[in-house]
């Protein structure tokens, strides 16, 4: 497991190099992480509904692993510069400080990461009991990072 | 190899016949297959990047363990009924006949969900040739599909 995080703070750093060089553009950037920030958010509902329905084990290790790769696949690289506003008509919610604070971003990324890792560890085992208590982990990393670095609605 | 196929294509249509009961939104499902789509353009841009300039190999697995949970999760789901033409101000390009040929598609299905396995299974050896070769197995699938169901620019 600590590879696997290892690896992938490894892999947001050389990412956001290889990509800064290659010059993503701001507006294909925004809609690249809004798109792996949407498919992860349709599997956590996927979860969700194994845990409030009937429970299927492959479901729910298929959706866990798609958040867990997702997470490990450097979307630190897709905060490039010029992408922390609004551009060319397509819209980001992310504040600035996100931009800035990156200590605190470094944080809240390495958290979520290591809880999505887990919650693909635990969905694994197909305890039911055991993955919810790691899908409530995993969301309140999504909220943490959320309250202090997204726009309210 | 072949148990995670299997399983792919079992979750694909029990993940069907769940979202079904849950009545997922059209214009939802068409939002979050395109983010699966566009999720997975970004990794394999990042390969192609890798196989054109310099090769490394952790960001390669990275990027194809990604496309290949993708591929694996179930996207069969999001082609609710209501999700064939643009929706409540959602466009979507699938033709109509995407729906209505389900073993041609099932087989373009397949055909890129061992393929996509395939590259992530090759990705980890860290042969850039190999992983040249089934990267263009890879995109041919995608084309395939594209070329039979999605409406031109």
């Amino acid at each position: 497991m600590m590879k696997k995080i290892t690896l992938a703070v490894a892999a947001l750093a050389v990412t956001g190099a290889a990509f800064a060089q290659q010059a993503l553009k701001p507006e294909d950037a925004i809609k690249y992480r809004q798109s792996g920030y949407a498919y992860m958010s349709w599997s956590m509902s996927k979860i969700k509904a194994n845990l409030e329905g009937t429970y299927d084990k492959e479901q729910v290790i298929l959706a866990a692993n798609t958040i867990a790769a997702i997470a490990n696949s450097g979307m630190g690289a897709l905060y490039v510069p010029g992408s922390e506003k609004n551009v060319k008509g397509v819209k980001t919610r992310v504040k600035p400080e996100f931009f800035t604070k990156q200590q605190e971003v470094g944080k809240l990324a390495l958290a979520f990461n290591q809880e999505a890792n887990e919650l693909a560890r635990v969905a694994a085992t197909g305890d039911a009991a055991a993955v919810k208590a790691q899908f409530g982990k995993v969301g309140g990393t999504c909220k943490a990072c959320h309250d202090d670095f997204r726009i309210k609605d």
